[in-house]
């Protein structure tokens, strides 16, 4: 099947890989690499009605800016599909404002990291029925077998994979949680080592458990050259926003967002109105903001 | 190698199994078993000096009753293996305890579930170097490869697989959050079916993803027939004191564990306190016992 893949980065890049070995007709664009067409409409023009554009682009503002471009150079009967992690509001958006163009349009959520070149992306499309079954073709190569499911209307992809990522933070954090008690126990514990074991027949052996593993292994079980500073890109905070909305109580993920938000602060504010609070009320020393800095730059102190 | 494996339950049932069709000479007391010695006594006489007695009995009182036995009829040389979910401390003070009649102590986290029987269990060891390299030839047969670590000093093992259980209470809560978002969205999600694709090539695939998709499958995606009161048994509890102990923050674990909490009251009295407060300082109504009993019977009220 044919289709014009826009954006060669680490997903889009690797899916075109998936797709070509399998013997697909990818067609390409992204401003970045020369090989690829020189602009959307070069695209449009390499590729055979009803076209299939499939953005593997960043979400947010160049999603919505690619999108707008595609809806203005694409014919009717055309499919735009979203692989990227938009929020499945947007893409509710989307697909009205594709609709009243006479175009599809179809959002995918895709899981699978830099690894699914290799092992193939768990896929998740919402959308009408029609236009996903005439990307299945793609969607099947891209996939490992039994990984890919047509879940719902339109946004229902996006939401999945918003829910999928949502948990990938609890299970993360769990373990996290778990190694930092481990490390701080008096067994001077390997901590590769264990993680090693718990791969094979232990209750909490997943693949997230098999990162971690190799982590340690180019690491060190010190991780001493990585900092413990976390990035979040969204689809945390929807699931949660999601979650008030539906009034379904969701303790874990949440702790494990804001687990992220702590780990980017050195010293919170929180942190000296407690303290603050703890000296008012009860007499308790404070640590003067200078004092600590002294410690800090000498550690006999 | 010969062993003396103490209780036949759903665990120590199968890995007699196990052990026996590695070729494995194990004898075997069980109270509620006939074909087995009827004593600890008998099963002592059926072993050859230095024995290996293997406890996979509960934890807590059974245990330790059991352990007392052991000590009074066990010979210097001989060594005990205690495989259930002990609290470490209490694996330490055995092996303090043994140690002053001349006995070995292994405490041995034993991960894997019915399903050991078949895949091997993930075996975490913990004790003195010649007393555990003694059971290697037991402890391999019972792992999967790669399954098994000799993880640290007495109680060290059962240390390890405390905080593994910790862990797998997250990783259950993540998972148990991310599909009551799910199940209350206003897509009309196949909650089977998403278990099912993220199985292949997803970040959040797992172990325990597999044994949710296994539940939805025979018990419908609604879970109609099972009740969500989730049950403990110390781990978690265990592993967040020793997080407390060693001043490190387990908000997720801690999180996963008081779900598991409100999940066994149908009311608790925090949200009568709640409930109270509110119609207090802003005359909100309150909802009173009387009432929700008659809307429970009556659904039109």
């Amino acid at each position: 099947m044919q289709l014009g893949m826009i954006g060669l980065g680490r997903m889009g890049g690797n899916m075109a890989i998936r797709l070509r070995e399998a013997g697909h007709d990818v067609k390409s664009y992204d401003p970045n690499v020369d090989s690829t067409a020189a602009s959307l409409a070069e695209l449009r023009d390499q590729l055979d009605a009803p076209r299939a554009f499939w953005m593997m682009v960043r979400a947010g503002d160049v999603t919505e800016q690619t999108f707008r471009e595609l809806l203005e150079i694409a014919d009717p009967g055309d499919t735009i599909v979203d692989g990227g992690n938009s929020n499945f509001r947007d893409s509710q958006r989307r697909h009205a404002d594709a609709a009243e163009h006479g175009i599809e349009f179809v959002d995918v959520g895709v899981s699978g990291g830099v690894w699914g070149l290799e092992v193939g992306y768990c896929l998740m499309a919402g959308g009408n029925r029609d236009p996903v079954a005439r990307l299945e073709p793609l969607l099947l190569s891209l996939a490992p077998e039994d990984g890919y499911a047509h879940v719902g209307g339109p946004g229902a992809g996006h939401f999945v994979k918003m829910v999928h990522n949502g948990i990938e933070y609890g299970l993360m954090q769990s373990y996290a949680e778990g190694f930092d008690v481990m490390k701080g126990s008096e067994f001077g514990l390997d901590l590769e080592q264990i993680a090693g074991i718990w791969r094979y027949g232990s209750v909490v052996r997943s693949w997230l458990l098999e990162l971690l593993h190799a982590a340690f292994e180019h690491n060190g079980s010190e991780l001493a050259s990585i900092s413990g500073y976390v990035e979040d890109s969204g689809e945390g905070r929807w699931t949660i926003a999601e979650a008030i909305a539906e009034d379904v109580p969701v303790p874990v993920i949440t702790a494990a967002l804001f687990a992220r938000f702590a780990s980017r602060r050195p010293e919170s504010f929180a942190a000296k109105v407690n303290a603050a609070l703890r000296n008012q009320f009860g007499g308790h020393a404070v640590r003067a903001v200078e004092q600590a800095k002294e410690q800090e730059q000498d550690p006999r102190a």
